[in-house]
């Protein structure tokens, strides 16, 4: 494994899918009266919530998103976007949103993985990392709107997350390259997600 | 004071702990209209999130519930348990459920007492974190259902774990072994717990 | 810089609004219908939960209010005053409990920028730990409390804190001393807040 390769894969990732977040975060600020700092809050923590989760969890401290200042920076233009021009970010079509979220999702699942990886987690706990940091943001997003978190009670979200970690674990362990590796769960996530969402797939629910 | 005595003890606690806290946390799921992930999600968090919480605090990072993978795929099988066979689950008597809950409660706050003295804490934040560690999954469990935890409220539940605690501290203090002082803080914790619900016992409530 | 200095202003003014804090916090518990040791946890959370947030982000673990016990006693003492004397500490005016506040307010601003400067931490996220530990505590307070954290939602308050945090990096960059800095950034903050509610200012709010 390629540790250089790992590594700024992991950084690129990583910030596309934290301005992906940071608009969907302070999009969600609407359905709560949040004033322009809230939007922010919402902004940053849903954007780097994930990675900073993971990155107290294997102990990768100061994390990340606050070492580098351009995560943060992005996360706030992300949120000054949204409070801005909210009228065109409302009017982009619902379908551009699901497309681009699971986009994020996926790209925050791979980064998270590879991340562990790269501490030397065991498998099954790269995967859970891998999925706290695409979705962990969501959550908190949740928690400070004082709402249950969504993904725990419908849709083939995090579901997504876990299935293309996976498939990323299992590619390394066939032989294949990082990238290419992460590029395959990616997919996979990406492509669960999406086809989830048209055929409208939903978890089992528990019986009463 | 043997530091393999009771690394073992705290082990084999934190696990029978972990198993019983999962199939709590997957049951109270079904008042939150989750789905299978979110039953994983609550059965997971209520059981290592006290001592993933008491890990972060003393910097034991990664957490032992991440580091040894018998911890997930303990709360993970509880979480299984509750989603299929419900009906059985449902079917326990309230009075079954409560002594097992009270004996988890004791196991994790004697194990998060017996970890942060072994990280050489002071006594006082030994019993925080011994309580923090049998509380705290249950406290996340009730964030996660957008829901005032409970323990907050009303019942002798963190004052057993406290007392608990204490009893502990107090027993090695006058030279019992730690095997001997911990047993002394479970059993002192757990019939404290049960007597309190028989007896209806509550802390005072805030004047108005 | 002198490191001395630094970290004995810092430990002074934490206590100080550690104790205010406290109060606060005890006082909140109020509206949740909560025990004794509900307003014990909130008065805990509310006081402490800022700095052990920031502490946990910079790696300074264990918290700094968890190896000192006086933070912990000071924080509980603070909550033993509300629940016992809870006639007398509703009595108070509420002009007096918002000077308080935005005294509280002001300290654990500059506490928290302090000891994010200690650490290395680049100047934006010095910044964000700053107001991170000014607001951290009356956040995870609502969430303890299942509502959506107030300063989200209406009033200059964090952003007092982070206009405070700003004046203090940008007076250290102009040459000031640490003390100097710490107490221009503080009065700033403190008079901002107070301002804005006297003038009843607020933050835009989300267009809808």
């Amino acid at each position: 494994m390629l540790k250089t390769d790992g590594e700024s894969l992991l950084f690129a990732v990583d910030l596309a899918g934290t301005l992906l977040f940071a608009i969907e975060g302070g999009s969600a600020a609407a359905s709560g009266q949040l004033d322009l700092l809230g939007v922010m809050v919402l902004a940053f923590a849903t954007a780097v919530g994930g990675g900073i989760i993971r990155d107290l969890l294997i102990g990768a401290v100061p994390p990340a998103s606050l070492r580098d200042w351009r995560y943060a920076a992005l996360a706030f233009f992300g949120g000054f976007l949204v409070f801005f021009l909210h009228r065109y970010v409302n009017g982009i079509p619902l379908v551009v949103v699901l497309v681009l979220d699971a986009a994020g999702l996926s790209l925050f699942a791979i980064a998270g993985t590879e991340k562990a990886l790269l501490y030397k987690m065991p498998s099954l706990v790269a995967i859970l990392l891998g999925t706290i940091t695409a979705v962990g943001g969501g959550v908190l997003r949740d928690i400070f709107l004082a709402r249950v978190p969504r993904l725990l009670q419908s849709d083939i979200y995090a579901t997504a997350a876990i299935v293309g970690s996976v498939v990323m674990i299992i590619a390394g362990k066939l032989g294949l390259s990082v990238r290419w590796a992460a590029i395959s769960g990616g997919v996979v996530c990406f492509l669960l997600r999406l086809l989830s969402l048209w055929l409208h797939w939903n978890l089992p629910r528990m019986g009463r």
